[in-house]
């Protein structure tokens, strides 16, 4: 069959610039993002009535992808890392075509002089991302609630997350330049970042996760998470 | 921005031939159709484990478009055909990027010599849908309750089907080589395939929708759809 060729029409803007940190799913982690859309699609009419519904999907490309090959199997991070799924019951970013899809808060919609860009609540979407389409969240069609969820029925837990005395005072420092940063910090530590085979693991390891330019440090404690550093990561 | 490029992974059977009759959504006629997965990724591993959610989503190319300049709005058929909304605030075929998504049931994987096929229920996909991508649907992440549905809050009204006496006679003499003929019929016509902008027109027009290789012929009367003809379609 015949290869299919997509450009973008919008770009994400987010606070996630490495893949590491990002919730697994949208909706677990209420964070701020934009998304910009491009030239020739960034005209008022293209997104007129959108505002009437409360969520979009969003179809995307996994675009910083090591160039790995594609496997018929998957680790995910909901069965501990260790237990092997096919590819396709799997949301993993390594799949045979590298598409993502992501339902999010419509929050508002911005028109400028140069253009549209959607607010978005809650999305799960790297910096950077590339856009290939925006539909309408149409409840009745989508919203199945008594649909089997497999390995992945319900939300994961959340930890407690804690800073370091100087850590925080360092974060209230930074508000300035970066609105809701502990707020973020918190929402996105929340969730255990860490590789899910580490999870199980009882270690005082160092992770550092990029939000914005800023590296953030943290370890797993007994009963949580405790941020160890916020700094500008190194360029 | 860069060209993303996708090769298919699978190809859909399904009854529908032609746009004209397939349901406007997923969800809303009971008809099956199958998922075939296309060589190297129709390996039983890249599916195990899919069996233990009741729904997936498929991401597919409206492949069968007439070539027609993307528009900024477009008239959905729930509007009545005549009111414009954004081409992104609508599931319209018509986009910057022909991509479809379809929440669908899944009722069974069959894995036999030649590789893995998926049992999907009420799809709305036409038959030779390439697929670019199958993912679980996971209810605590996709289903939204309380979602807004601005201008398509619930499901369309269905229309009563009756059949002519001598096309049910006919329709019943077809039933050994396409069994469920009859309920398929009525499941599509109960949807009022017209184009929106006939819809409200109190006319006798005889209308065709193409079903399997069969021409199914049908018009709108006080109080429902009867069905007027149930022949061989030309070639």
């Amino acid at each position: 069959m015949q290869t299919f060729n997509f450009d973008p029409i919008g770009i994400v803007h987010s606070p996630y610039r490495e893949k590491f940190g990002i919730p697994r799913q949208p909706g677990l982690v209420d964070v701020a993002s934009t998304l910009e859309l491009l030239s020739p699609y960034n005209r008022p009419e293209a997104v007129k009535g959108l505002e009437e519904f409360s969520h979009i999907w969003i179809s995307f490309v996994f675009h910083a992808l090591e160039q790995v090959k594609w496997r018929p199997t998957v680790r995910p991070p909901r069965l501990g890392g260790n237990s092997r799924v096919g590819v396709f019951a799997s949301r993993s970013t390594h799949r045979p075509n590298p598409l993502g899809l992501s339902v999010v808060a419509l929050e508002g919609i911005e028109i400028g002089q140069h253009g549209v860009c959607l607010r978005l609540g809650a999305a799960d979407l790297l910096d950077g991302t590339p856009v290939l389409d925006i539909k309408p969240y149409i409840p009745y069609v989508d919203s199945i609630h008594d649909a089997r969820g497999g390995f992945a029925p319900e939300a994961p837990p959340r930890l407690e997350v804690h800073f370091l005395p100087e850590v925080a005072q360092a974060c209230r420092r930074l508000e300035g330049h970066y609105p809701g940063l502990e707020r973020l910090i918190r929402e996105v530590l929340a969730q255990d970042p860490r590789p899910a085979y580490q999870a199980g693991r009882n270690e005082l390891r160092e992770y550092g996760v990029a939000l914005y330019d800023l590296n953030v440090r943290f370890r797993i404690v007994q009963g949580g998470v405790e941020v160890t550093g916020v700094e500008p990561a190194p360029r």
